[in-house]
């Protein structure tokens, strides 16, 4: 279509005058000039990263954001734009962590607070004792062992040599393959224990008890590279003992110095800090409105909340700001659609998806979860907790997209077994073949804020990237900073969120969606098959 | 050989019962045995990095490396084991260095600090100001603007995608590509410009000039890793301003702050410490006596310093060890050769190669080069002074082995375009072929403490080993700690120094040297032709 204008302006510079004049130009075409041409998307970016910084939910962070991504909505023309809180738990940061090995010898060590622990009051020194805590069978092997220690609580598992490159594009071949239909497995619902939950808090106790001074965890990476978390408390619970993460190759010298009887000491100088003064988690909503108030809405989301450590980038400032910018776009290019287009920026996603179920529970079904089951638990029951009860909007939304894979370039979308949209997907990515994003893939992808539309059956899909370093190294890391973000790659995929939803918002029948899910009931066991089939 | 004694073992079974016996084995054998089945590599290694940790020279961490070699040799039988003393300059160490930004919000960030500058005395704070300084000329732009800041020195580079496995092993196409002589270049000689060398006390007094509090300069690698280093003060120099490395991530983060006024602000918290008082170096000098006190003697060495960061462990506690555990399989195996073999653990090399070249000069041959040069100067000036003038040693050495390319196997050696070793070595190699050494190569390689001893005419080699992570993650950085040397590929390295050394030492003829190097005359430069010739 952009060839097609070319060639009109052409015609016209060699027959007239240039004249001011309206050029009929495609929406798709002026969505991508204002995606492409005039892109702030890595300016949003950077201010969620460099200057915000990581997003924990209910840290100082977050709540900056929140304040700074509805300003840039408003700024933007967007109504209705407002947060939606739901109950979280206390808040938590950490200011400051100097972790130093001061025998056999000094030497400084890598290091992340573990969420959810408090500091230090000042440096303590302790003498390092391995004590692998793997769960409580494994306490009274220690007890009386622990008194003024610093614990290694995890297995110092040995290094694996890094054979893969870290970053990486998908091949049109390795693409290819991420087309494939995910069978139901039919073998039952697995197993779900949500006392492996409340674990670390029972090992908080016990090594408080034992008069252990604090506690380290292993990195699960090699390089250095640190995270804060592995398991750790969950949502709504604290620690009462200072925890760390020290970096693999740290945390390994320190289990062989203990080993051979060298008694390394540590010195840990922590700074966090809990806040109780409002423990709502918010989500951030903001509307462009629909020419037809009867026709509904689409709706695009990211979770704006990070991991604690870095500074949120890949994962997902990356995708909050595709989907602030497809806002943007949507706005400047001034497209008007049937359905009006709803832009979601979910808060403890890291936690269990807490934002984007506590968006559904309110708007679009409720689903008989136990009250007082919270946090990694809730995440874990919601979807299997029957029947669904449609709400207020289960009707009107029409379709959710997800971005959170990082900053790679769109490259397809996951179907979600939703066969009857694969078409519609391939005509609405034909514009964007030569710019890479080519697949419409039949399978389910879960893990992100897409999970719980799906499960109430509206149809909700995340996108397929280019992985770059996202798994590989900046995932929850401390490098997850604006450095590792491409800004052609979120250009890209900025534009064509805003082109789907676009499209999404104008057709003339809302997506198809999938049957909805019932419960399982023994006969959908198939697999092992029962004993009376034999 | 093996197969023979094994058959041999076989026959005797099969004929009569077993009787105490003196079986034959071959040299060889005896010491393959040794560095397999009773290897001490690793323990020697991991106590040189775990327990010794970082050895830079004149640190406290090379003199406990100093006194625990010496009784390591003593233990096993060598004699003639001392210390022989060069000077080098002041010991520098560091203590504590906790880096964190205070504002515009509270953030941990991973630094290094630059050997031979001063601590903080107690915490510092300071805005951080982009001012990078590659020469003097950048001066005058930045004078005035310095006063109280943290300077950042260095462009804040573009990151670059890890496209690459960072742990690899040769192929044996790959190997086969190190194979090729290197034609001297025949452009006379590169410029050599002493002033670079100085730059870093003349920045360092401009700075302290302006008022800046400290300095910082970005890791030339990403992904967090720091090295303390790039071409700061050389041996004998030291700064008066706190300067410290910043992770790159870390770096730009800073830059890009600072860049659009949010004044990103510092808090430095460094404890190093100088120590005047013994400026010399020592080289660590051990012999196994050969049965003719005539026949001169053969030398295995590496270099025992590391750098200040890590634990110096592929670099070079590995060549260290398999050095050392090579000294201990003679030892063990009872093996008695003609020449005697020295061992020779190194100091200075980081600074140039000081400790070895040391070595030469007192024992095997001098050149006229200017008594005020030390360091990188002396470095870059002792192989183009001639004449070569032979000292007592220069016909008694009759080869020196080199080990310093980290923990990976031997695939093969560098015949430093002495072709009339090649089929020595390669004969030499026979029983090491199906553990994966076989290649010997013409080419010449450098960099490391072969090369003075090569440059005055003595067969000196250094090995050709498997990269693993050496070169792309570990060569001086915060990772090159134990657990990435790898103990299989020690075992092998050790074992074959072992047979090398017993076989130069047994030789009827020692090694063929090659033709003595001559001063360059302009009929040498061949390229680009000279005027005259056109």
């Amino acid at each position: 279509m952009r060839r097609t204008v070319l060639a009109l302006t052409a015609a016209l510079l060699a027959s007239a005058p240039i004249a001011a004049q309206t050029i009929q130009t495609s929406a798709t075409d002026r969505v991508i000039d204002q995606g492409t041409n005039h892109s702030e998307v890595m300016r949003i970016a950077q201010y969620l990263t460099d200057v915000i910084g990581a997003r924990l939910t209910n840290s100082p962070g977050i709540r900056r954001a929140e304040d700074w991504t509805q300003a840039k909505f408003r700024e933007w023309g967007l109504v209705n734009v407002h947060k939606e809180g739901f109950e979280f738990g206390r808040g938590w940061s950490n200011e400051k962590l100097a972790v130093r090995m001061v025998a056999p010898r000094p030497l400084q060590l890598i290091a992340a607070p573990l969420p959810w622990t408090p500091g230090t009051s000042g440096a303590i020194t302790g003498e390092v004792v391995l004590a692998p805590l793997a769960d409580e069978a494994a306490f009274a092997q220690y007890k009386g062992k622990l008194k003024g220690k610093v614990v290694l609580i995890t297995e110092p598992k040995d290094i694996e040599d890094p054979t893969e490159a870290p970053f990486k594009r998908w091949s049109v071949e390795e693409l290819a393959k991420r087309d494939f239909y995910d069978l139901p497995n039919g073998d039952g619902e697995r197993p779900f224990n949500p006392a492996r939950y409340t674990f670390a808090g029972k090992r908080d106790a016990f090594l408080k008890a034992e008069g252990a001074i604090g506690y380290a965890i292993m990195s699960s990476r090699n390089g250095k590279l640190v995270h804060g978390q592995n398991s750790q408390f969950q949502v709504g619970q604290s620690g009462t003992l200072p925890g760390i993460e020290i970096a693999a190759e740290d945390y390994r010298r320190l289990a062989r110095l203990a080993k051979m009887g060298a008694k390394p000491t540590l010195e840990i100088d922590a700074v966090n800090r809990f806040d109780d003064s409002d423990t709502k988690g918010y989500n951030i909503l903001a509307d462009i409105p629909g020419t037809d108030p009867k026709a509904g809405y689409v709706m695009a989301g990211a979770h704006l909340d990070s991991w604690a450590m870095g500074d949120g980038a890949a994962d997902n400032a990356a995708g909050s700001a595709m989907v602030m910018e497809a806002a943007r776009i949507i706005r400047a290019s001034g497209i008007k659609t049937k359905r009006a287009i709803r832009f979601a920026l979910w808060a403890g996603e890291e936690q269990g998806l807490l934002g984007s179920m506590a968006y559904v529970e309110a708007h679009i079904a409720k689903r008989p979860v136990d009250p007082s089951a919270g946090g990694i638990v809730r995440y874990m029951t919601w979807s299997r907790a029957f029947p669904i009860t449609p709400g207020p909007d289960h009707g009107k939304l029409a379709a959710y997209f997800n971005l959170d894979n990082g900053s790679g370039k769109i490259r397809g979308i996951y179907a979600q077994g939703n066969t009857a949209v694969m078409p519609i997907f391939e005509q609405w990515f034909t514009p964007f073949h030569t710019m890479g994003a080519t697949l419409v893939s039949a399978r389910r992808t879960g893990s992100t804020d897409h999970v719980f539309f799906d499960a109430v059956g509206i149809p909700a899909f995340q996108f397929i990237q280019d992985p770059l370093d996202y798994g590989s190294m900046v995932h929850h890391t401390d490098v997850d900073t604006f450095d590792h973000l491409k800004a052609d790659d979120m250009r890209q995929g900025a534009t064509i969120l805003a082109a789907f939803l676009i499209n999404a918002a104008n057709s003339d029948q809302p997506l198809p969606r999938a049957p909805l899910a019932t419960a399982p009931t023994p006969a959908d066991q198939f697999y092992p098959f029962p004993e009376s089939a034999h």
